[in-house]
């Protein structure tokens, strides 16, 4: 069932029904602009990834901001993007199996598509698939730059894989996708610093092995909320991939910057609204938002604006908050602001994002590509 | 966007694309008899969870085999059933807010609907609602028998709150309402018997009293998947909530029953159905479902029938796996089922279920309550 709006657009936030996935327009105004700023004052374009948001109208806000397109992990939420008016999509990922991989081909026909590939049988499904399309399609190698999940090793590896798509006539060699996933949450600047730089030494082995085939890189593509200041000053890097920077959850404020206090790049602009819908006893409260409404994979949310107040656990429909301060009220049928521990997944979880500014709402977005797993 | 289904009926499994969630319909069917039938040797009725499933095509088969009814714990929860034809709700939590208290009491003139209740100025709330749709709401005391959650305590507080509601004229107080929801999970029979234990103590306790008040308790509901037989045999409890049953899943599958083995009332009904979608080294592959496909809030899933591969970490949309086996081929593209830690939230990153018997697609039933968080 598609759930209606908890809300509509002028009214007082308030007034807003809860659990509602809230998005503050002016901060989410302000990190666009600061990481369009911070990628004019590089060599490096952006790409901003669309898992985060899943919705073609905050990809377009991102584009008109100078952003070249977006990435996305699956077929689905490429089709949702394309579908809502992006030109410009790059499946950041493998696609395996004949019924996705021909949606990804025939939507290559309607956009600028690429995807990742990092296996022979799949370089070659892709390849037969192609033309039933009349579609010549752009695939980057992705190399294992130090997260241990997908991608081949740097080095002979891509090289092998790049040759078997360079002569694949279905298929354009576009470059490297070397995301390095489990840099993006090491806490001290100088661990995701030091990461980065393993990363940049082995994709720069692989690019020198390339070019000594005859094979040119157009995109090597990459980087996340967490360590895209060294990929953007890599010189290797062309692209930049993040997308948690447009809402800043409360695990990237974890990370620290090179003074040692909490990164400040980004400001929380994503919150859960919920409703105190219980109150036995002075120290305890309960909300209407549980894991069914935030993700808590990457940790439990934090009550904005009100350090006194933590939420100290998720059950499928009830969070649990302790109260410090004793002259904290917190009545019941209050209404509060959640900073989710993990913005992506806690979006999959909406169909709209309630946007507001002050404190009226202003837009309500459809999250057009939540749940496409496929 | 609503997600068209992963597969037609009459498809073999194997050509079901990924991710999506299984129903093994044999075991759906058995594990609703055996709940059946052990209700039926007790004195209790039985009033499954929905939240387990948020579908009315299973609440339906629940109820064709002797449940009086649902419950649920959101007002959209309780209108997909009932909309989709189920004529008993028990919403088995509190309701506040005036929009949802308006549309829990116009739901309470189309079927027989009932709600919990655990503070004085909630019960105004429904008394004050209740006469706009001349309907009178059956409402339940929710008393904390051990999990330290909503709930007033046991004694004197429960009874002040059943006066207020009898007292209500468009209200009725209709019993106790004693879900003990840390028990669930205590890996250890005697320790679930032990809570269990202590919960009936303290509801008896209240029931004596509101006895000498002259208030008695038409329901006294409550249980788990994890003690439903305590609560069963406990001679108070007059309902049973279990919800997980009938999906039995990774986390409620650890817990032990009185011989020390691992618990075998039901079996496991409820996958993931995914594909090998990297094959990076012979010890490594990684599946397209990550915690966006399943919830991992109770821990990873287990690979079903393959003891020698473990999933090891989830990423939004990746799985990883460990093969310990170095003859497992699971080449790329292979597709294997995975039983999730936690079924609940699982269901609710999905719109459908695909039902199948053998290996064959039979059923395709709309998750109507996904998302139906308010």
């Amino acid at each position: 069932m598609h759930m209606h709006p908890a809300a509509e657009i002028g009214m007082p936030l308030d007034a807003v029904d809860t659990p509602a996935l809230l998005v503050d327009l002016d901060a989410l105004e302000r990190n666009i602009q600061r990481m369009a700023k911070a990628v004019t004052q590089s060599s490096v374009t952006l790409r901003p990834h669309a898992k985060s948001h899943k919705c073609p109208v905050i990809a377009l806000r991102q584009m008109a901001a100078g952003a070249i397109g977006v990435c996305c992990q699956k077929v689905g939420e490429a089709e949702a993007m394309v579908y809502g008016g992006v030109p410009n999509v790059l499946v950041s990922n493998q696609i395996v199996g004949t019924g996705k991989i021909a949606r990804l081909v025939a939507l290559a026909k309607q956009a600028w598509v690429a995807v990742c590939a990092d296996h022979p049988a799949n370089v070659q499904s892709l390849n037969e698939a192609a033309p039933a399309f009349g579609v010549r399609l752009p695939v980057l190698v992705e190399s294992n730059v130090g997260m241990d999940r997908c991608g081949v090793e740097p080095g002979e590896p891509v090289v092998a894989l790049a040759k078997q798509i360079a002569a694949s006539p279905g298929l354009r060699f576009a470059g490297l996708q070397a995301y390095h996933g489990s840099a993006q949450h090491l806490r001290e600047y100088s661990k995701r610093e030091e990461a980065i730089g393993l990363a940049v030494a082995k994709i720069s082995q692989s690019v020198e092995l390339l070019s000594r085939h005859g094979l040119a890189c157009e995109m090597i593509t990459g980087a996340g909320t967490g360590t895209y200041r060294f990929e953007a000053a890599s010189g290797v890097y062309t692209e930049l991939q993040a997308g948690s920077y447009i809402f800043m959850d409360a695990d990237y404020a974890k990370n620290l910057a090179l003074d040692g206090n909490p990164t400040s790049d980004f400001e929380h602009s994503l919150f859960v609204w919920a409703t105190v819908m219980s109150r036995p006893t002075k120290e305890r409260a309960v909300l209407d938002a549980g894991h069914k409404a935030l993700s808590i994979d990457a940790g439990l949310p934090w009550v904005a604006g009100m350090p006194d107040v933590e939420y100290i656990r998720a059950a499928d429909e009830h969070g649990k908050l302790t109260l410090r301060d004793p002259n904290r009220a917190l009545e019941l049928g209050s209404k509060l602001r959640l900073i989710p521990g993990h913005c992506d997944p806690t979006v999959n979880l909406y169909d709209w994002f309630v946007g507001y500014r002050k404190d009226r709402v202003e837009a309500i977005w459809p999250i057009a590509a939540r749940g496409a797993s496929r």
